[in-house]
């Protein structure tokens, strides 16, 4: 990519991520000798990256390129938008720019990394714009499930490109502004070249609700059910809701208690930075909640997506250490299950079920993204020429796609890219010319990168079937047989049950090599192909299994 | 439980599963010295059942017991119902007694196993009655996703009691009767002791669609969509709404091709037996497909749960023999996700999505059990006076159990029981005597039992950070280390691009035998916990993993 040829009228905009699941959000946008980057966030493992904690983006072509590099502009303070600062930033260390308690959230990141000195940042309110080599961006209010979060104009020799980020329409926000629509208005004026719009719920009809709804059942909540103790699951970073909840539980004299590490650190936080009204002096910590009786109170907790170790699902399990649910307790989830956690969520409720504890679900939680109403509002405000639908599976982005056309974008003008895609725009036209390296790197403790297919492919396989190991030693020169060969099996079968089929497993073993040192095989390679192909036939034929087979051959000099 | 009191005059039902999730639905019902067992069914395994192909109830009860068992009933055809019977069988040889489509699906199942001689078995039809022993069983016309669904009037001298199987009230089913409400009426005039009714969709409010409104759906996909190939994904056991399509197809004059293993056994066998009427010809065979512009084509095909195997998701993702999806298909998914399985629904949208196929979802299924009010007919209609939810997981008993208080069973009445529960029941009153032996039983491929918690647990272990092993072999009795200690790993790290780590991993193994055989250790035991601890503290430090460590050390007399 390197010798890709720069062309000084057109802009590149390069996905790095994104495009193929919601998450591990991260975009170039070049402009000459300029790059300047949005987002950089991680995704979570799918479920056959087995033993992975998260996934985040290859940024080899912004290393190969740093010296273009001027910057990283972030929307808003989720994980799949900041998640992989502090691992890029190992490689890619450039200057942040985002709004306060976006970059509050960062600092916290790069802390745990001890990188916070190390990092240039600048906060940027709404309205305000930053000079990023030849680009300029402005910082454009929105509304989402998170407070601070931006959309951008990005301003470049080219054309304006506006980038939505993550956003809804809320005209009756819970905290601070709605969403600057009238400003989204003046910039299409001027005359937008592309438009990066939120594709999270474009399948979905209609516009997404106020967040104020869900104050509204929570006032519901808390008048029909005020002889019990309410505890709330929903997301730590949904700072609006958990004001929300505050609101309620003020005014019918409840005392508010956090509970879970994020929940605890981010509502601290939010509260510290004037973010969140606790002027009545609702919130407890846990220590105190003994004082009041369990229907003056009311817990907000993490594990709305039925996290195993999330404190909702030690409660549920009734292995938390201070909170011990009882029948009659009122779980209520604001939240939906994030595709893939359905399960994770009904087997928690299955357990508050079984002690007895009423569980609400019904309009407890709106969503924080644009339906298609919203969407067809941004194009109808920003009138782009280009359509580039992102944030969102490829089913989100082709319903997207679908939405744009409906509303007049030439089907031509429409791009549904992939991760490494190089797009060149100018009002001239529009062509993909190019691919970069591109992927997801996965993170597994502090390995970044070190276990890759070959690695998980047999982390599947062993989670499949188990593995038996066969262990002998020759002598050297002589290949004599001095010990073995001896079999060891772990998550094959119970061996103290499977006696028998263990006892024939070896004899084919043995059987196998006395003939393979009968016939003066001296090439140790035959020798564990030739074990191994006998004792998968076998196993194959006794349990139709095919756990790992794993010959090892010592070589001991007597 | 042998020695559990016999009581001439009370009714013991003892659930053998169904009562923690929706699988494996098993019932005993025993007076005096008669049992019988109704269903035997199979579940789906859980997540962490890692290589787990299906679990079936321990009836080691039964076994005990084996003399007084009379029979298996069984209320319909589904894997839920049936599908442990091959397995079960080969501990309990009972007689079973079903309805004709259910008869010739169990068959089916016991031909694979070659046990079709050795059963013996009774097909009974809708309005008969049998004498099992103390207990005269009815079978009576429920509707339900597959045809041949009947609840059980099960007559005791205890009383009467009904269970209904999986049911709901379709007043225009597709094919043969509705629902015989009238003989529910009739036998709750009798008097009803207890009602099992299932618990499916009790979380549900309302009244399940009938089938017949996914007729209509698919006449609508079928006149919207007549320049475009159809791909409809559903159950293979859903006869009616195969039919449905066949009679949609015979109209709109497209042939239909059935795709996927079970779907042209059951459909097939449908054919056969009648249920299925194809006089119109509309059925070809997937090599005539060709034949045919694709415009006058319908495809029903498996695969409706994203299972990877199944034809769909081979299509979706190219890898089909025979059918090769394109731009512009119309992709049906006449189902719903059951839970667990919405991501890997989702990842096969996203890949038709890739393709540019068109997806639709709306209105093409209805689901097969009863909503609250259809459960509330059930009661009205029998009046039982004890309530026992049965079919399904915690969080629907619960539900389930709050309907049954809603319309005046006193709750003192209903029973929310766990699998083992042995209800004793009477007139004169109900309580729990006792548990006897349950659980699932794991099977993995031809072994049944011989996968444990102990090798679950290694399989997760295993799955998550992979297995180091490291083999030495010492001379006998002078303990010389004569080969080793060797490190292999699999699943842990790509060891070409770790080998700093690996080389210092072995130098750290290397020490801990040194010191070991310095001290002149000569306890196996000791000198593998003290290799394993000090590369698992190794291991923990550098990469914060728990890889399992395996130490094998072999003995050679030289």
């Amino acid at each position: 990519m390197k010798d890709l040829q720069v062309n000084r009228e057109k802009l590149k905009i390069i996905p790095l991520g994104g495009l193929e699941q919601i998450g591990m959000n991260m975009t170039a946008f070049e402009y000459g000798d300029s790059i300047v980057v949005v987002d950089c966030g991680l995704a979570f493992p799918e479920d056959d990256m087995l033993g992975i904690d998260f996934v985040i983006p290859d940024v080899t072509y912004l290393v190969e390129n740093y010296s273009k590099v001027k910057g990283l502009v972030v929307t808003h303070g989720h994980e799949d938008h900041i998640g992989a600062i502090p691992y890029v930033f190992k490689k890619l260390n450039i200057p942040i720019y985002t709004t306060p308690l976006t970059m509050t959230l960062i600092e916290k990141k790069l802390e745990e990394h001890e990188m916070q000195k190390s990092v240039k940042r600048k906060i940027v309110k709404f309205g305000q714009s930053i000079n990023l080599g030849d680009f300029r961006i402005e910082f454009i209010k929105t509304n989402h499930s998170i407070q601070d979060a931006a959309a951008l104009a990005i301003y470049s020799p080219a054309g304006i490109v506006v980038h939505t980020g993550d956003f809804k329409v809320d005209y009756t926000p819970v905290f601070g502004d709605a969403i600057d629509l009238q400003r989204f208005a003046e910039i299409g004026k001027k005359g937008v070249l592309a438009l990066l719009c939120d594709s999270t719920n474009a399948e979905r009809p209609g516009f997404t609700m106020s967040e104020r709804t869900v104050g509204a059942t929570f006032e519901r909540i808390f008048s029909e059910h005020s002889k019990r103790r309410l505890i709330i699951a929903t997301f730590a970073s949904n700072v609006d809701r958990v004001q929300q909840i505050i609101n309620s539980a003020a005014k019918y004299g409840r005392k508010v208690c956090l509970e879970g590490r994020s929940m605890v650190n981010v509502i601290g936080t939010a509260v510290e930075m004037g973010y969140i009204d606790d002027s009545s002096h609702t919130i407890i910590e846990l220590d105190e909640l003994k004082n009041y009786p369990p229907e003056k109170t009311v817990l907000i907790t993490t594990g709305s997506q039925g996290e195993s170790m999330a404190a909702l699902s030690r409660m549920a399990a009734n292995i938390h250490k201070k909170i011990k649910l009882m029948s009659g307790d009122v779980i209520v989830f604001s939240s939906h299950p994030i595709p893939g956690n359905e399960k994770a969520v009904s087997n928690v409720i299955n357990e508050l079920a079984d002690i007895g504890a009423k569980v609400i679900f019904q309009d407890a939680h709106v969503s924080g993204h644009a339906c298609q109403e919203e969407i067809k509002l941004m194009y109808a405000l920003l009138r782009p020429k280009y359509a580039v639908p992102v944030h969102g599976e490829r089913r989100h982005l082709l319903a997207h796609s679908q939405i744009a056309e409906s509303i007049g974008i030439p089907k031509e003008n429409i791009w549904i890219l992939h991760t490494g895609d190089v797009l060149e725009l100018s009002e001239a036209g529009s062509r993909i010319i190019g691919k970069v390296q591109t992927g997801g790197i996965l993170v597994d403790g502090l390995g970044v990168g070190d276990v890759g297919n070959i690695v998980i492919r047999d982390r599947q396989r062993l989670a499949e079937d188990g593995i038996i190991i066969v262990v002998m030693t020759l002598e050297q020169h002589s290949n004599r047989l001095l010990a073995g060969p001896d079999l060891v099996s772990r998550g094959f079968v119970y061996v103290r049950e499977s006696e028998d089929l263990m006892e024939e497993a070896s004899r084919t073993v043995r059987d196998a090599v006395d003939e393979c040192l009968g016939r003066n095989v001296t090439d140790w390679s035959r020798i564990k192909s030739e074990v191994k192909d006998e004792l998968s036939e076998f196993v194959w034929k006794r349990t139709q299994r095919r756990p790992m087979i794993l010959p090892i051959i010592m070589e001991a000099a007597v």
